[in-house]
């Protein structure tokens, strides 16, 4: 449940109450796609002020298997990390990933039909079959504390058509995971349910989507299907269009985003929470977040990034932000750190995964304290 | 400087005192070849109860340059361990490296005089040339503990001959490296410099090149030449041959080695120091050391070997070994571990070669008690 504590304009900051903990927000989700963020420990996650992780839903299905990691005791047990977890509901990955099978096997990638998805693992080529109600089932097997609605989210570019046929299919599926997760809950403590906004880059569908979603009710509200190739300003009109029509008293997700200035627009302009591949991806290639000497947070100024892969990084024995106290800078130098790339040593890749990660968490705590 | 402590029959325990610490034997040193140990940070080795870690020269001399590393205040500062490091002097390396750029480059790998070796960087062809004032030059620029001379290692198999003039060469460079060594540490807060024993599978020879090294005097020594492809049981016979020659007041090193239960036969036989490639090596592809349920050390029988990629651990939640308390046992399954390994996570690698160090450095602790 969603408790507003304070607003500026149309920033927010509160708290969502899981059934794993107390979420400050807005916050940001670090990824564990397959029940492990990539080369660091849930300790060190603690450490640099993570409050909540993301599962995938797909991948950890098929892999190693929902059922074993409800023998397990749940993800939290499995990966050993006891704050809340999101899990988001495998629909992006069943059709990007799905159609990444065609290629590789020659067979129709993926099949949607009113019912579901039929769909093949690109691994191996095995088929299976995701439904609205089989989202959920996996996703209550992860013992997930907030569980999203399985959605259909269309490539771009896609016509109006295809999208209006998305958006009605993604309204029809979030009632059956509605009702689905209604049932299996009964008697276990619930996690949150949240549902999907689709719509692509089209006014009147977004504003449907939104519409029919709210009157249905959920515990919070994300908008899907953005950096999925739209250009990046449409981002801050489906916001414009979506965003007022959510209900104030429920928290709202942006999904998959995104660069700090697009994650600090976003905040100002309503979210509440986010998760991104960036700063870990960009971290395992090298490339490094660091605050310039300015106290203000002005979108596209307050930082920059730097490629430590880089020549002129070679002798450079300061820390890579001597502003920052993680561990990378606390003990290494830049030297060090390219050195470590150079000779493809993997601590490279944990020590500038977990400083991107911080640069990350601590923006959006002093994001949180400007509202507050 | 060594001091003996306790013996029991050949078996001995004792200290070296080196400019960075005090090192209890017997022990096993973590491999850093790079300046870092694979997928472990420092203050992880620390709590695992490392006391020395070992930099290889070549890797280091190459990339990222003794020079920068000597810029950056050395290699404990460059890659902050501030307990002791030994460097061993890159003629393993020159050599075997070396040949193995005459595939990559069409040129001949190796070119070896009395004047020293010039050799090709595997990895992009460049000319370089080694001697054994080149390998102290760049030991005291790293900042070593304990350095080694430069020697030459034959292959096996080699023949009398062959070996007969790699010993005699190595003498040679072994007083030559402890000249320059004398005239360079003057100054300096002195390192300690170890020779090797050479000689491959020829007893006469072995003895030979330990009665000339021993003449010299250095302050410790080490035997080279093993683990190169020798039949197993050859190891045992070098012992018996070399270790009754060199000073009981000097430490010994056997280069390279090994399992567990030649490592045990070494200290039994007299040997103090160890390093070796297997527990983060093995560690990376998913084998673990397990100990038995028992509480005698006894060759080949105490401990136990698991893949943990095995099909029969995909539901097994107890941990990798129950009386083990490193980060691995202490909080994930062994379930965890191999969908970790089966979805080519890096967590597995750095979990696994922490895991078995232990495994190694709780060994050379329980040797050590057992001596005293």
């Amino acid at each position: 449940m969603y408790k507003l504590i304070a607003k500026k304009n149309t920033a927010r900051s509160g708290q969502i109450k899981t059934k794993n903990g107390v979420i400050d927000t807005p916050f940001f989700m670090p990824i564990a796609t397959k029940g492990t963020v990539k080369n660091i420990m849930p300790e060190e996650l603690e450490s640099i002020g993570a409050q909540i992780i993301l599962g995938n839903t797909y991948h950890l299905w098929l892999r190693p298997g929902d059922e074993l990691i409800a023998k397990a005791g749940g993800l939290h047990n499995f990966m050993r990390w006891d704050k809340p977890i999101l899990t988001d509901s495998g629909g992006f990955q069943v059709f990007s990933l799905g159609a990444r099978a065609k290629t590789n096997f020659g067979k129709s990638g993926v099949k949607i039909t009113d019912e579901g998805v039929e769909f093949c693992d690109p691994e191996n080529g095995t088929k299976h079959f995701m439904t609205p109600e089989k989202s959920i089932e996996i996703q209550l097997n992860l013992d997930s504390d907030i569980i999203m609605v399985f959605d259909e989210c269309p490539p771009f570019p896609a016509s109006h058509k295809e999208v209006e046929i998305a958006v009605e299919r993604t309204t029809a599926w979030a009632k059956r995971c509605l009702k689905y997760f209604n049932q299996k809950t009964k008697k276990i403590k619930r996690p949150l349910l949240f549902a999907i906004v689709q719509g692509g880059v089209y006014e009147d569908l977004r504003k449907k989507s939104a519409q029919a979603l709210v009157e249905i009710g959920f515990d919070g509200y994300a908008i899907g299907g953005v950096a999925v190739g739209e250009p990046r300003e449409k981002m801050a009109e489906i916001l414009q269009w979506v965003l007022p029509i959510l209900p104030e008293d429920k928290p709202r997700y942006l999904m998959g985003l995104g660069r700090p200035e697009e994650i600090i627009s976003a905040v100002m302009a309503g979210v509440d929470m986010f998760d991104c591949v960036i700063p870990t991806r960009e971290g395992r290639h090298g490339r490094l977040f660091l605050r310039k000497n300015t106290k203000k947070i002005i979108a596209n100024n307050f930082y920059e990034t730097i490629n430590i892969n880089n020549e002129k990084f070679k002798a450079d024995f300061a820390p890579v932000d001597a502003k920052c106290d993680c561990l990378l800078c606390k003990n290494y130098s830049r030297a060090y750190l390219r050195h470590l790339f150079a000779v493809k040593e993997p601590l490279a890749l944990r020590l500038a995964s977990l400083h991107n990660l911080k640069f990350y968490l601590d923006l959006m705590a002093e994001l949180k304290n400007k509202i507050t």
